[in-house]
Parts: structure tokens; sequence; C-alpha cells
């Protein structure tokens, strides 16, 4: 970029439009920067709109506010941030070669904006099925103005009963709005296999759809929507090949798509996600237009891949490293993980980089590693669960996944996951992390160091069986006390009872067949296997014992005797 | 290592000892692996030790069992990790020609334990006070012995007074458990300028220090021991031009010592810490000797400097690291940053890397920020306030040290922060981290990357000021809005109102005076700096805000009108 005086005209008054816009201000008080917005009203923190149904946050104004109480207005942007918001502004239509911009007012003035850069920060939308009903029963949640209908349905009564399509992020929290605070019925819908198939492996996910049930929530999976119908009395979502699903209302809730209309009008080049492509100065493939937030792809830190993660925390970053870009420094936004975390119910759950199933599919050879374990030291009374798993490529080591849920902390899990990752960090890397060590914070242990280190022994021949394979038909052998097996019985046939602490003295009269080996939480079954492996004896351990598939089956807390 | 089957003696059945013995006889089950310790009783998690006299652990069983309530005892190594541990067995001489150790039993009997391998893991003593006397009032807090009878002191009412010297780790934690759970009045007797003076700087210090006074404790700082008597009345600690302090105990916790005195005489080099000097295979000066845990010495990540880090999680990894090379494997120990947190009464603590003022000891030219946040999105109800400062040097960028405090989560920032300063990350980096933004989590922008973003912005010109050097004879611009100034004023004069939201209107009437502008939380100040040098006018602002003040200084308290 040239020193000279430039003329800056963003399009979306969202996180990444605004943000690039105040710190652009400051760092060239000369330059004049404009924001166009569509909608009267913005810098709304659409992350918290869920909570707002929920009852967490008082009111839709409270997203509208910053930390100190101001509103996030025209005027705050104008006096506080010395950014102009025109607002009630579409931005119809661009002119590349003359470089402007074409904006139409609500009563269709049309009016032209000169620009030297434009920034497209245009978000996304709601996505839509199939031949989605145009009824006022059948909704998205995406903006403001979405909230208001629920949350008078919810608190009149009007809505008792709900279908929610899709358990992604969204649907996952909505499902607890209407149920926590209303006390609605819902039925959650998901034509995955699991809930949150996009961010969890099928073994993380075994607890979510457990403790969505624990809640009351009705989660359908495997279920394709074949339409939704809908009049005055409420609507009715077909399911493929199998019972419909009824309600009072319909939320919609598959995801977004980036809004590249504008982009698309002007020639601009998407990627193979659909979204704007841009390099890692945030530029497009047309000279002067450059793209930010939920319209634009990044890449992804393991597979170099492009990707589209439309995240609130994505989104602010791309708008402050484009306006470092257009002020001329030297900023690039580096490739992204994709960590997320989302609180089901009181199940606090977060991931990062790929699932293995996305391993999987893109053609490599993944493995993963699951604990059970304390999110502090385990004798810190308010210590708490939580369940890991760590997914990583044998022939390199290198970590290309965590997941993890439970009451305990996860989300520092995945940050701290998340920084390896970016390093390209392997299982060795992953063992020696430090963290900060005390009683009421952490194990003398980190639970993502335990799960490399148990990946390390996987590989050296120590092989856990995924949580979710455990079933009728093996032979399995618990190293309980007899205590705890009476205790906490599970529902499988086919089981030897041979405590840990007397396994070394019996090992010789163990058969020879293959074995699972069981505990409560893992270690000890290991401990058993590597004694069996031993005497040659062939087995394999529960990966994250009992307590990971006792919490992980819905059914499971029934055959408790 | 050769692959032939070896023998290998370890001195101390402490964490790093027994983390090594138990992967090495998984990893080589042929070699002959013995532990050799002194006391009779073992593996205690000696970091727990201080909650069980505050009550928040049951009894010191809990600390002695697993998270599956096996008792850690010498029956459980040896049946269930296959680890022989000797105890009452005290290491009193190596023949390093020969290789054996001799070690004598409680009834003197000698005995010679022939080794290929010698690993010291003898851990650490309770350093005491020149001239500290033996006397039962006068005590450390270092083994599971130390424990009791302070707790039935305490518990039957005979110690209603303690005092104890040294405001770190141990002291502050022994504060929080003497005061909350038994009402006993603490002196808490410091010779540095603020509590934990090897962790935080004194801007963060300063949050402990109000946060003790807030609980009772009444802490002395700058106050050198000159000697203690004790008889049967009492204890009375001599301060160096000060009052005494009195009370029915004095416990001394003034850190620990390498437990060098097996190593010394058998030759082997200490390093310029006083603990053993080990190679990144945790190989001793002598050939066959190798040293582990507390006794060891350790590199700094950021200095590349010998520390001595004495604490459970590296004593472990250390352990566990060490198994691996013996048995052939290519593992190395990497630096630390060491990584620490603790929990003062309600105050979570956490530091990782250098303080500004070790650093400036080396001779490098650090500088600092500082930045009030909150732990999740700031409209999350159950949001908590975070006090965090940030280290880097100016030169290169590179990100030296993260300090936080607050009862919101700081543990999370400093495991994060770890992982970054581990790989030489410099202030982009920062500013760039991913995190899993959802409110109930984190805000969107993570306070360790808006720390970043603010050092950036201040080596560009916008500097903040200490939080302890706001003080009287300042000329101040207060730029919150009237209302806020008013219910949350403070104690310093010089001060003129002129809300952000009019210094845009005002700013030609503003004085060319050198200001220093303090808002809330630091944000709006910073915006206003921002707005006041487009027009050559001399500001800096308060770093952190006046809320950081506010919650440092134990007088600002009682200012509030």
């Amino acid at each position: 970029m040239s020193d000279a005086q430039r003329n800056v005209v963003i399009v979306g008054a969202s996180a990444a439009g605004l943000r690039c816009a105040s710190r652009l201000v400051r760092l060239k008080p000369d330059w004049t920067v404009k924001i166009v917005e569509a909608r009267k009203a913005f810098s709304y923190g659409a992350c918290g709109m869920p909570y707002v149904l929920s009852g967490d946050i008082p009111d839709l104004e409270t997203l509208h506010k910053t930390a100190d109480g101001d509103v996030r207005d025209e005027a705050y942007f104008a006096q506080v941030k010395g950014v102009e918001v025109l607002t009630g502004q579409a931005a119809v239509g661009i002119d590349v070669e003359e470089r402007y911009l074409e904006v139409n007012d609500a009563e269709g003035n049309e009016t032209s904006l000169p620009y030297d850069d434009l920034v497209l920060a245009t978000g996304a939308w709601p996505r839509h099925l199939p031949g989605q009903p145009d009824h006022p029963r059948v909704v998205t949640f995406h903006t403001p103005a979405d909230v208001k209908p629920l949350h008078e349905g919810l608190a009149r009564g009007k809505i008792g009963k709900a279908v929610i399509i899709g358990a992604g992020f969204l649907g996952c929290e909505l499902a607890e709005a209407f149920t926590a605070l209303w006390g609605a019925e819902v039925t959650l819908v998901e034509a995955g296999d699991a809930p949150l198939p996009g961010l969890l492996d099928p073994e993380i996910a075994a607890h979510v759809a457990r403790h969505l049930a624990d809640n009351d929530v009705e989660l359908r999976c495997n279920a394709r929507v074949a339409g939704i119908d809908a009049d005055d009395k409420g609507v009715t979502v077909r399911i493929e090949g199998g019972e419909p699903a009824t309600g009072d209302v319909a939320v919609v809730a598959v995801g977004v798509e980036p809004a590249v209309e504008l982009a698309v009008a002007a020639g601009v080049e998407l990627g193979p996600t659909g979204a704007v492509a841009v390099d890692d100065r945030l530029a497009t493939s047309v000279p002067g237009i450059w793209a930010v937030g939920d319209v634009a792809e990044t890449r992804h830190v393991v597979t170099g891949d492009p990707v589209h993660i439309p995240l609130g925390s994505l989104a602010n970053r791309m708008g402050r490293t484009l306006a470092n870009v257009l002020a001329g420094g030297a900023d690039r936004f580096p490739p992204v993980a994709g960590a997320s975390a989302l609180k089901v119910f009181d199940l606090n759950v977060a991931a990062t980089g790929l699932t293995r199933r996305a391993a999987a599919a893109r053609g490599d050879a993944p493995r993963s590693v699951w604990i059970s374990a304390h999110d502090t030291a385990d004798y810190w009374p308010e210590s708490k669960e939580i369940f890991l798993q760590l997914t990583y490529l044998p022939d390199t080591g290198r970590v290309i996944g965590v997941q993890a849920v439970g009451e305990g902390e996860v989300a520092k899990r995945a940050d701290v996951a998340t920084q390896l990752l970016a390093r390209g960090a392997t299982l060795a890397d992953f063992a020696h992390l430090e963290h900060a060590y005390s009683p009421p914070y952490a194990p003398a242990l980190e639970p993502l160091a335990v799960a490399a280190m148990v990946a390390e022994n996987q590989e050296a021949g120590l092989e856990a069986l995924s949580p979710s394979e455990l079933c009728g038909g093996l032979e399995i052998m618990d190293v309980r006390h007899p205590s705890e097996s009476e205790e906490r019985s599970f529902d499988l046939k086919n089981t030897a009872g041979i405590p840990l602490d007397t396994l070394r003295d019996r090992i010789d009269d163990v058969d020879l067949r293959p074995w699972v080996v069981v505990c409560e939480r893992g270690p000890r079954s290991a401990e058993a296997v590597r004694l069996l492996q031993t005497r040659e004896v062939t087995a394999v351990y529960l990966g994250g014992g009992l307590r990971w598939r006792e919490m992980a089956t819905p059914e499971a807390s029934e055959s408790k005797t």
C-alpha cells in the first residue's frame, strides 16, 4: 500500500468490518473510512443470542453494549472510534474498473461510493433446507430480529413443543434454551449419526447425546428431513423413512452460507468451500477488493486446505489483520485449527483440529486414544470429570485433533492444544507440554500430556479399544476391585473378574484368548494389558474405561444395579 | 544404552523416582529396577498438604491414594506397577568406580547395592533461617509428618496466632489455611517488597497483597528476620528495624534447597543454582549417575540459563523422560518456563516465564502492559474479572512473561502462554493466537491476545503508565461518564473530567500539559490518548484502568464515596 491518503469502504458493520474500520482510523487518521450497512441495527454479539432465549442474558440490548455499558450504535462509533457507519444502506453492486460501490437506501435512492480499497465483510446467511416453506412457524435464528418471536412464543406458552433441525452448535444451544428455562419439548433432528458431526467424533459425541437425553431433549440422529409442512396449528417435519416430528415451531439450524452475492457479481473468485477465496493478506482475486469475516475462507492449520469457519473470534482477528495490511504493515492472517467450545446444559464441549473422520476422509490413517480424567488434582474437592480424545497420525506422530467433554474445564485443553497444533506438534511435544500445576487448577500430569503418553504407548503396542466399540461377543476381563465391580456393574456378558492387584500372581492361569480388559477409567486396564503381554496373552484395554462408557451411553444409567 | 539387561537403582521414592521406575519396568520388563527410600511413608501428594490443613482435603491419606482409591504403598507398587520400593533404607554413599550404592537401614545395618545406572531423586529440604532455633514452636512444612502437629494445634485452639515467614507459594497457601478454616491470626513476614516476589512483578503482587489484607492476614513486606526466640509460651520473630511479630508458632516457609548431599559426596557436579547439573538427557557429570526431580536443575526457556524449579509436575515429567532415555529412546527434557498457579483465598494467581524484574536484573530492557478483562464474554452472567500483565522485549518483540490474577480463570492463560513462550513467540504471534471462543468460556478477543495488541500499540507510541505509578502530582484526565466518575471516585487531585464521547468535540480546548488519562478498565483512556495525540497533546493512559488500581490498593476501597 502506498502511504498516500486512501479511501476505504467497508461493506458490513459486523465484527470483522467494525474491527477493521476502528483500527484503520487509528493507524491512518487521515484516511477516509466508511462502513456501509444494510440494516439499521448492528454490532450485536450474535454468539450470545441463544443465551437471551435461555434467560442467561437478560435482553438483546446487553449484547449491544460494550463492557463499560456504552451502546454500540452509530453515535458511539462516530464519537469514540471515529468511524462513520452508514446504516440502512444496501450495497448492490461494484464497479471494479472505476472502483466504486453502488448503494441503495431504504427509499431506493442509489448512490455511488468511490473507493481505493473495498472490504467485503458481508457475513453469512442462515442456510435453508430445500423446499423450506416461507411460514412464520418455520424460522431460522441468525439476526437479533429472530430472537423476539421465539422469546415471546416461549414466554406466552404458545411454543410448548419445538422441532430443531440440525444438532450443530446452534441447534444444541437452542435445545438447551427451549427446555432449560421454558420447559418446552424439543425434538432435535440430525442428519448425521451423532450430534455436532462437524466438530466431534462419535466417541465424544456420544457424551453429548447422553446429556441431551438426560435433559429431556429427544435427539433423532440419522434423520434426513424430507420436507416441512406448516399451517396455523403447527409444523410437521417429515423424516425420510421415519416418523414425522411435530411441534409449534420448527427452527432450521443447518449452518450458514457465506453472503457472497456482491462478491460474485463483481467477479471475485470463490474458493472450494463456496466462500470468498483470500490470500494470507486477505486479498481477493480482484485488485483493491479484500474480504474478512464469515464471508471469507481461511486455511486449516493441519491440512493446509481452504476451510470456511464462521466464528466471531476469527472475524474479529481478520478485521484487525486487514487493517494492519491496508496500513502497510507486514501482518498476515495465519491458518486456523478451528478451535471451538460450546455449553450444552451442564456439559462443556471443546474441540480443535481435525476429527478422525475428517482426516480419514482425506485419505489419512489417523488413530485416537481416549482418557477419562479429572480437571484438577483428583483429590481436590471441586474436581470434575473430563473425557478427552486425542487424534494423531501414526506415521509422523503429528497430533491433528483434540476433543474433550465433561463437567470439568475443557476449553483450556482446546486452547492449549490449539497452540501446539498450529506449530505441527507431535505426540512427544504434547507429552512434554508444561502447564501451571496446582491442585485447584490441574493435576500434576496435565490430561493433554497424559493422552499423548497413552498414544505413545499405543504405538508401542498397548492398544485401546474405542469406547464405542465395546459390545457383546467380546471376552472381557474386569480388573477392578470386586467391590467396585459389584457397585458399578455393567451390562455385558463374558466378563471375568481378575482384580489388578491379583493378576500378577494369577497370570500363568489366564487364558490366551483375545481379551478386552476394562477398569473404571483406563490406567489399571492398560497396566493389566502390559502384564498380560509379557506372557504373550493377546489383549487390548477399553479406552477411557467403563466411566467413559457409562457417561456416553444413555441406557447404561438404567442398568446400574 | 545397550539393550542388555541392566540394573537400575533409584534413590528416593518421590514423584520423579516412582515415575521413572514405573515406566522403566514397563519399557524393560527384564531389567532390575529398585527404589531406595529412607522414609517409611512415601508417595504423598505433597502439593496438597496445605489443603489438608485448610480442610479442603479431609485427611493426609487422601493424598496417598490413586484416583481409583488404591493406597500407594510398597504392596501397590509391587503388585500393580511391578516396582520394588525398599523403605527405611537411607542411601549414605556411592562408589562411583565400582558402581554401588551404600545403604543403611534403621538398625544401622549397611548393605551395598550394585548398579549399572543410579538415579538421584533425592528431592529437596526446606530451607532454614540462619540461627533458626530447634524448638517445637518453630516449624517447617514439608513432609506429611509436619501436618499433624499444626493441624492438632489449630483444632485444639492451641495455635490462635501464627507467624509465617516467607510470602511465597507455601507461605500464602498456609496463610489461607490458618485463617480461613481455623480463624487464626496470621502475620505473614516477607523480606521482599511484595508477596510472591519470585513469581510476580509489583503490579500483580499488589492484588495479592490487597486480597491477603481483605482476608485479615497481616502482611509485612520489606521485613527481614533478625532472629527467632521461642519458649513454652510462644515465639517472637525479631524483624530488622521493625516491631517483632509474635505468635504461638512460627512457620518458616522460605523455600527449599536441593538435597544434594549424596551427589556432592560422590563428586557429582552442581550447577550455579546449587542443584545437580544435568544435560537434556538428565545425565550428571558422573557416568552412570542421573538426576531427576527437585534435586536437579533445568533450563529456562526464555534465558537458556540453569534454573531450579521444584515443582511436582516437572518432577513427574523428568522421571518419565529419564526412563525413556535409559531405555534407549531419543527423548530429551526440554527447557521450562516455570508455569505456576496458586490459589490465595478466592484469588487465582498464575504466571509463566520471567518477571520484568528478573529480566531487568539480567540486563534486558523489558516492558510490560496491563489489562483488566473478563474471563468470558463480558455479558455472560458468570463472567469474572482477571488482571493480566504481559512482558516483552521491545527490540525483538519476544514475549518473555505473563502474569495474571483475579477471581476469573487465569491458569488457562498461563498454560496457553507457556506453549507460546516455549516456542519463542512474539507479540504478533500472541496477537494472532487462536482460542475456543464461546460466551461461557472466553471473550471473542482472548485477553492474552488483547494484551499483545496493547503492547503492539505501546510500541507504536500509545504508552501505558504502570498501575502502581499513578500518584499525586500527576495531571489526570478522567474520560469516564460523569455518572461513573461520581459513583466510583478516587483519591487523587488534579483530575479533569472529560467524558470520552465529548472529547472529540472539545479537543481543541484541551491543554497541552502531559496528561495521565484514566478510565475504568483501560480501553477508553487508550482511545482518548490516541485522539489527543492527533493534536500533539502529550498523554499516557493508566494501564489496567482504575479498576486495576482499586483491586490492587488496600486503602482505595475505603476512599469510595
